[in-house]
């Protein structure tokens, strides 16, 4: 592939409470809040906080329905998920999902601050959920 | 703090097994393996793996008795933790443990690849456990 993913574009955290964690990030740690967001299609309510090229979302559930909600029910809090950036999603995605059609999740969509976005299917990555994220 | 984190350095992925993984990172998205280890002291065969700037660890447990092999039998295979890189880790450890003394799981020591690590505990971060990292 001559489209690799070349940077981490964050790193996302499930918690019961976004009020309640970012005093570990922004006091003790010291990251800078730079952005608060809902999305209602997910269910979530998100705080992207950074540190230098360092950027970590915290993910708190809106109702039962979402998958954070269904994260924090079956793992508890913690790492849900972390992104990689692309240049070229569109092309990315079809080479992956040439490769295995069932690599990804649906197809890229608007994410959060804007981003086109696509989930990779966890359960052929043993759990783990990867984004990728064209800025 | 005048030392802030300012990279991600790697991503930390508990599995079963490194070899049924491995498929996945290089085969499917296109990483390149850079390095397999075995920890004995923290009981864990290691495999790193990076596509531009981007590190990804796999875990594989060795016996029992080790933090990754608690992590298995709680959570099953998933991201186990990240790590931030910091210029001058005793620093930014004192800093961190001089505004909450609960802050690091202990003081820093040699690490994978070589590196000056520390672990942040995660019974205070909500299940999250961040590893320090100066190269």
């Amino acid at each position: 592939m001559n489209n690799l993913p070349e940077t981490v574009d964050h790193i996302g955290i499930a918690v019961h409470s976004i009020e309640e964690r970012l005093p570990y990030y922004r006091n003790l740690l010291g990251f800078t809040l730079t952005e608060t967001n809902h999305l209602p299609h997910q269910q979530v309510k998100v705080a992207f906080l950074s540190s230098g090229d360092i950027n970590i979302e915290l993910l708190e559930q809106m109702g039962d329905g979402g998958t954070v909600a269904r994260f924090l029910a079956r793992k508890g809090e913690g790492i849900h998920h972390f992104a990689l950036q692309v240049d070229d999603i569109e092309t990315f995605l079809k080479e992956l999902n040439g490769k295995n059609p069932f690599a990804s999740l649906g197809p890229a969509e608007t994410g959060a601050r804007g981003r086109t976005v696509a989930f990779l299917d966890p359960k052929i990555s043993g759990g783990v959920l990867i984004e990728l994220c064209q800025r």
